[in-house]
């Protein structure tokens, strides 16, 4: 049996949190998304995708998930009302917090599953923390890696996105009208493109001078892409893509183990 | 209009999060509660509790809920397997962090709605806390106040539990009956009573002493009452009178301010 | 032989505080107390319940009172001149230092007695903190508990406080009048109780709801409660009850020890 | 005139380091290369390369470089005698004091040029601090980027390091033979590489998951790559070109400043 | 008017601790001072001398003594039983709330007058950092200055002591006879030198080199000197002329002010 | 073989950083030094006395040099463009993470070679902490003490500085001139003398009181002292000097350790 893990009775997790046993614990966010998506976007995309995840292979890879972290590292969207991020200090000891007691409690693999792009470099760091202090395997999965924290997708560099789709955008709009078509107002979707900022070689989202930045560096509007084509199809067809990676990826996950060169 | 905060947009926060809003955060924790409960009872009841009173008021009286926390103070419960704690300062800077945010977005008054009796003393310096820091009205309501905390009921002086029955008794368990009756195993469950402790004039549950106790200085089962004659009825009952009482404690918060006696 | 932990040597502490002692550390503070009392008041009442209780039972029960912690987290008055507080992180780690060093010395017990109601619930956090991170038995006593942070009195419900004295009214004046004459002026003594405050059902000191409040919120008198018929018969009344009661206290608490249940 | 930032006077400070000036502060680290390398490689190829493009540029673009921080984050090899590292919250505050100081003189454009791959991914986080604590343009460059924190080069797929040669490898050890062939010692240089690594699909440097490592996860030997047929003249070919690109992309960083889209 | 500060009242003190104003804040410690000595020495002749002070000079130099900090940063007698420290960074907490306290308050002057040597240069740094971050002018003065953190006397270099006499020793036993001759047990004196250290050129008490030590790298007795022939009447003396030499240091402290140069 | 540490690889660190050697690490400082002398005074200063020694008996007495560290606390300096200072608190993590570091490599000596008369206080803090934190024998030495942290040097006390002479006056102008004179500007050097300070009895630098001060109380200028005479030959003589002392000093550190006396 596997699941989630706040179902688990103490003495069910001094049973079953064992050495064999996977902990994800989803990362999400509350920030704002713009004028068309909530608050909510990454807290429930993060949430879901971990339950899907567990949903088909919990059982067969004695994975669990821990309750999502609602609240992270949102201060790209300090300045927008509604967004509730953690600072860079909070957020670490959280993360160590977490990971102490899952150590504690005798699981060794611990995956992060973050659903906020913002959280990505931060949370490899946390790994590396974890691995050390407390000896656990840990690793890093994301639903969907935005491309200002990776190389852009060559199949979408021509889009109206221009490479820059990477809040509210597109694909995530496309998501959560699948996964949330009630937290959708797609009337209120506009493009907001930086086109000034992929005309750059070098410093642009998935370029390779990485740089600071804010969300309303970009302008007002919040998001930063073009949603105006999304549709809930293209979102069940992401979100299940999504899924069908994660898994392939959580397969190799329970499996992995390190090994001495020498 | 009211409800999650997490529902609304970035404008739509910019707008509705003003001066006459109030937003209630929600407190919970993964704790073990014994062999008959699940680690996130406390999760589950504030949660509960929360969305049953911004049901019921939140458009009448502009409140609004913020995700839970599902991860808080624990210590109690450190030596448990599953249990996963935050450190007192990791949590004040997680509550420091969260209150910010809030006045940030245009926020007054904010409510700390507590499902975990070990966070009642460290929330209520929170309240001062953020109120001199960020210039918030801070309010602390409890779906159930646990004896170690408030002084006892005299009403329950006399029954099973001696005024003891602190974390996973006879009440809360019916609560959980009642809200969510596939996460408890009444068969698990047994009467755990200090009854030394309940001899004592001072030092106890309730008592004129404050003391500092962990869940397995009572032994190893885990929770600290008797929940053997727990039923979802009596659940009910509990749970909608402190909804009720919470509706009551709200439409007060919310009329709420401070006046010069001079 | 016991009393003043600061008159041992090295060698004697070495060789008196073990586990059978048990060791008092007051806690004051330097706050503003209105125009009629001194900073002090907190500082003196702690010190002087200390010392009368030592006096009394020191030998008998080997109790041991270390030097009083003459600042504390009183930021409810930080608006005031001559207030000097610790923060909520300064104040955690001075009292996580001193119990490390109790516990380092061999001591069992500590005993908070806390002079200054604002500490209260910081306190009632640190004896859980010192209990894990240290192993020792910690206790929380007080001369005087104010009505803000307990169920108010029924005796006083219709006295001129309407149960709001809580700080520098009839009692805490009365008791400074009997400990040190010569620092109150009761000729500058004015009522000062919110009385808006007192009609409220829920939201008022000792009610259901807790509320972060600072003294300035209820205007710029700086004491809240009625010291006009303040007496030193009354002071020492209620100083003697209280060292009454506190040494009945600390008869239960050298005696106490965790039992499990099963 | 532009160059050392150390070289200046103060009152040159006032007038140079203004708004058109960007700083680069090298990132260097002092941890175990395996047994051909010394310490100090990522101490002497950030230097080096700091030195190579403010020779060249710094006094057409106005760029000013910053003594090099010799220590940073280097837990991954914290196993090994010789590594000297911060830790995550260290580095981070000296960070901060860095920015928060180049802020503070008037300087509007900060660019790290780091040295270590560990300390990538805080870097990057760091460039979003600094941006919204003061308000800096921040930017992040690398001399090399080894595989494990980014995609690895297809033109290197088939070599003998099979895209892990991420420490200590034929790159760095032919860099280090450039720059400093009296601190090599090509003689002890044996190949290992976790071929077993190289096999995983997504748990890989480079590949979809990103995983907590220490380099003493991979054995006793403590470079990760095969410098066996490392060369000063691949050394000089691939430092030479590494100075053309960081010019490159500095170029784009002076220019670079954020617009609004709408 | 002037003398202490905690019986000043509120309004009192935001009359009177004004920019004219001098606050002394005395600095003991609770720690081992050997088999003669109590732990509270440094506690009593921080207090006693800045008592004797502003009986002596606070009305006419308006003048004000805050309440002792009875613990400090003593970690060099950590091992002891009994001794009482806060660490660096707690000590360095508890400093800065008091000066931004007092700053708020309105005074411009701060003195700290340190009975123990071993907080010497961390007073030291916090002069410097209390004079940035609040504003203050801060200085810091002594009863009694150890060759440990100064040079030594060439008036006692032939002594029994050899300039070591640094804690607990002739001086320090002598004064606590004048002082408090109760809490004195001479029959427990004994000589304790470090003869060897008094052989070095520059690393001991008071030489060119200064070094990190703890008291129990001398052995297990505890004080460093030799106490053998201390007596009231020497201590006397050497208290006497303490104060006479702490009033004229504050005599120039309270006219200081900083002029430029240009 | 012994010498500059970041030179050694891994497997000599783990071989040679044992209980017998010494490891130096230099203290430098990026900040104002006048119109005449640039940043880096004291980072050159520091490297150039450690490389100097350690030249000279590296080999003989088994002293390693670790890199210097560019900046550290320089904060009387924080008002100047240019200067870049890490706080007290950062400060004191970075030498702890390298004392750790040392220590955890089997080192048991450490030494601190301060160029930064600033940093002299905090040094002498860290080398206790680590001292008990660590288990190491910590040492701290300068080059050149300014009179701002000891006694001055009565052959002075008649000069055109009048003892002021703390920062980029005489000395350590000749010592730059000697060292790097392409960094100085002698043209641009004035006396900038705080004579109302050298007329004090007690509140000066090196005088009985100790005062928190920041260079820009004494001026706008930046420098305290008078460098117009200053000249490379009296820079070579002093730094000739220094070297020859810290040498001497060292020979006695290399053999120091602690004996009980009893």
């Amino acid at each position: 049996m596997a699941g989630f893990l706040e179902m688990l009775t103490g003495p069910d997790a001094s049973r079953l949190l064992n050495a064999d046993a996977t902990v994800i614990v989803p990362v999400g966010a509350i920030e704002q998304h713009g004028p068309h998506l909530p608050l909510a976007v990454d807290h429930i995309v993060a949430s879901e995708a971990a339950g899907a995840v567990v949903d088909r292979l919990g059982d067969e890879l004695n994975v669990w998930a821990a309750p999502t972290l609602p609240y992270s590292k949102s201060n790209e969207h300090a300045w927008s009302a509604g967004t509730i991020w953690l600072s860079n200090e909070t957020m670490h000891r959280v993360l160590d917090d977490i990971a102490r007691c899952l150590a504690f409690s005798g699981v060794r693999r611990l995956v992060f599953l973050n659903g906020h792009g913002g959280n990505s470099t931060l949370l490899n760091v946390a790994c590396r923390e974890a691995r050390l202090a407390h000896g656990l395997l840990t690793f890093l999965i994301h639903p969907f890696i935005p491309p200002a924290y990776a190389a852009p997708d060559p199949d979408v560099a021509s889009d109206t996105e221009l490479g820059m789709g990477i809040h509210g955008g597109l694909r995530e709009t496309s998501v959560m009208m699948h996964l949330r078509p009630d937290l959708v107002d797609l009337s209120k979707a506009v493009r907001n493109v930086p086109e000034w900022l992929a005309e750059n070689d070098h410093v642009k989202f998935g370029g390779s001078v990485q740089f600071g930045w804010l969300s309303n560096d970009f302008g007002s509007v919040g998001h930063i892409g073009d949603p105006v084509g999304a549709s809930a199809a293209l979102g069940k067809k992401l979100f299940d893509e999504s899924v069908g990676f994660l898994c392939e990826q959580l397969r190799e996950i329970v499996g992995f183990d390190f090994q001495p060169c020498d």
